[in-house]
């Protein structure tokens, strides 16, 4: 199993899948799948492809979902790739290309795992699925939180789910992701009246009007965090006011994002906002995205289970953080299921010569077998 | 004299001269001007006209200039225009044409008041000098400036100044504008270190740094003001900074304006900003631009004949005030001369349908007169 890992691999990193593009790698999963006797399932939405699929063991549960996506970044300036990203290329012990390490080596590594997991334990208990997606790096509207909407709405039951993202910092099983924070946005219009610098009397400067209720909105204390998570972290990422030097604006435009913690909800979080601009008497609009919530899967078997995996493959004790940006895992955390994600290192992905250790790859199949033997073998 | 002014300005307005373009208004001034004894001296910089004419008397001073400028703003939509722009229109009472107000009404008003004086007074005391530019609604640096450092080396001496501007708010006459204020922008460029907002500890957000120093400088009292002057006022202007909710920002762009007294200088309100975000211990950048530096005419010879020719023709006490924004008085002032600005109705200037009272520009004819009387007639 350790060279069929680079196989498909290469097979996949090989398709020029570009979100929401998919380029084939699904029906490359789906065949390898479907001799292990998987059953799949198309749920494709709008440009965006995903499947669904399920071997059924010996046992109505649990239910053991892989899931991931077939999509990469775009390449950037391809002049400045020492190899081709769309051809997957062996070079001093690494595989290079685009996807490499985020995240066609874990799908890869889940085949393989799969495979000779399936070999050895042909009457499993529970299931084995998969939920694969086209559309992680994109906008996230027709993938994973599609399929699981549709998957809850049908009552199927989810206990556990290991995702692909390249969790590892330093070396291979490092870092387990056992949770994310939440990402919120606020898109914030705040109104002055417009005017001429010649005559500041009639205008009401927008930009002034600002200062103080932005600074107590960056200086705020949101919450302490936990145990699990960092306190509750508020940015202003942009901010725009403003046409020319004679002209007093009458508004100013402000994006600010909130990655909270499970201390706070984003209701919550709304209201203190709406308080502290309402305490400095602004008058504004004020628009929000919520772009994910929080999600934690405490110490439970499929925590033990991976631990004990990274363990056993890599010799190292993981860690179990919730730091980093958002991933699908948070849509899948809605059923109800324990996530976590594991992955290769995450030095080189969304980069030029994104790249990942061969000896890794081949050790992320252990890893995963691992999980699956602890949990599904009789 | 009468129907002078109206032939002289609609000759001008059927010029289709947009900043810096001069489109002959020029040579039809200094013809008219041969006719009266002026001597002319052609002064071009670059791409702009501009004309230093002088008719000498009988002693060596006083020295009288009439400035103005021959170009206009662009027309804007030609489809909202009742009247073609550069076709002058006599209608209701009212000449239209884009620069009928601003200012080549005042220029044919200058023109009519000369050559009806020099034939009431061909022995006139002093002289009598235009100063004409195809350069004041542009960038100003190739127009009025230039020549006035030109005389200055020459030391040329000039006692008073008319300017054409339209100084008039209700009614022909209301106000002179015997001073502006000084302008000076800042162009600051904060400094921070950018980073994503999933690890804003390794990151120092420009925005947030911003808030309370640049509060600082919005309440600031600069100074009184004084007599003349209302306190210097400031303005930010231009604020930008950030590129994508998820990145936090490590710059933030401003650009600020002062509007400032004579009771303030530009290089004490720059030592003061440097002293504010100095102190608030910010990292940063900053360049400046200083517009135009503040001056004032106060009572004097130019301003009493002013107002009593205003009073004689029109019957109203002119107020003397220096709102409002810049004009090419402020260069002109730097040779010590007293300069007003004295001129028609500004309520249509730059915009569609711009027009001027046929009534006022007969008037402004006598106004002029009356000011050329009481300081060059024997």
């Amino acid at each position: 199993m350790s060279t069929d890992v680079i196989k498909f691999a290469s097979n996949l990193i090989n398709r020029e899948s570009v979100t929401p593009t998919d380029a084939g790698c699904q029906q490359f999963m789906m065949e390898l799948l479907t001799q292990q006797g998987f059953k799949h399932e198309l749920m494709n939405f709008e440009d965006t492809q995903n499947f669904w699929s399920v071997r059924k063991g010996k046992t109505e549960g649990p239910v053991f979902v892989f899931a991931g996506h077939t999509d990469v970044v775009p390449t950037g300036n391809l002049e400045d790739w020492h190899t081709p990203p769309f051809e997957a290329t062996e070079k001093d012990g690494y595989l290079h290309g685009r996807g490499a390490a985020d995240m066609k080596g874990s799908l890869a590594a889940m085949l393989a795992a799969t495979q000779q997991f399936v070999q050895d334990h042909p009457d499993h208990k529970g299931s084995i699925a998969y939920l694969i997606t086209s559309d992680e790096e994109g906008p996230f509207i027709n993938g994973t939180v599609r399929v699981v909407e549709e998957l809850m709405n049908r009552k199927q039951p989810i206990d556990y789910c290991v995702v692909g993202e390249p969790s590892s910092t330093e070396k291979l099983g490092d870092v387990i992701k056992n949770g994310r924070r939440g990402s919120l946005t606020g898109f914030l219009k705040i109104l002055g009246t417009q005017g001429h610098v010649a005559y500041p009397h009639l205008a009401d400067n927008a930009i002034h009007k600002s200062y103080l209720a932005l600074h107590a909105l960056a200086e705020e204390h949101w919450d302490d965090g936990n145990e699990f998570f960092p306190p509750t972290s508020f940015q202003i990422a942009i901010e725009q006011a403003g046409t020319a030097t004679n002209v007093i604006p009458g508004e100013k435009y402000v994006e600010f994002n909130f990655r909270y913690s499970t201390e706070s909800t984003a209701d919550g979080l709304k209201q203190r906002v709406l308080d502290i601009l309402n305490k400095h008497q602004l008058q504004y609009q004020l628009d929000w995205k919520l772009n994910g919530e929080p999600f934690l899967t405490p110490e439970g078997n499929l925590l033990t289970a991976a631990k004990k995996a990274i363990k056993q493959t890599c010799n190292i004790e993981a860690e179990a953080l919730t730091s980093g940006g958002t991933s699908d895992g948070r849509f899948i955390a809605k059923t109800g299921a324990e996530v976590v994600e594991i992955g290769p290192v995450n030095k080189t992905i969304h980069q030029i010569n994104e790249c990942v250790k061969i000896d890794d790859l081949k050790k992320l199949v252990d890893v995963y077998y691992g999980v699956l033997q602890q949990l599904l073998a009789k």
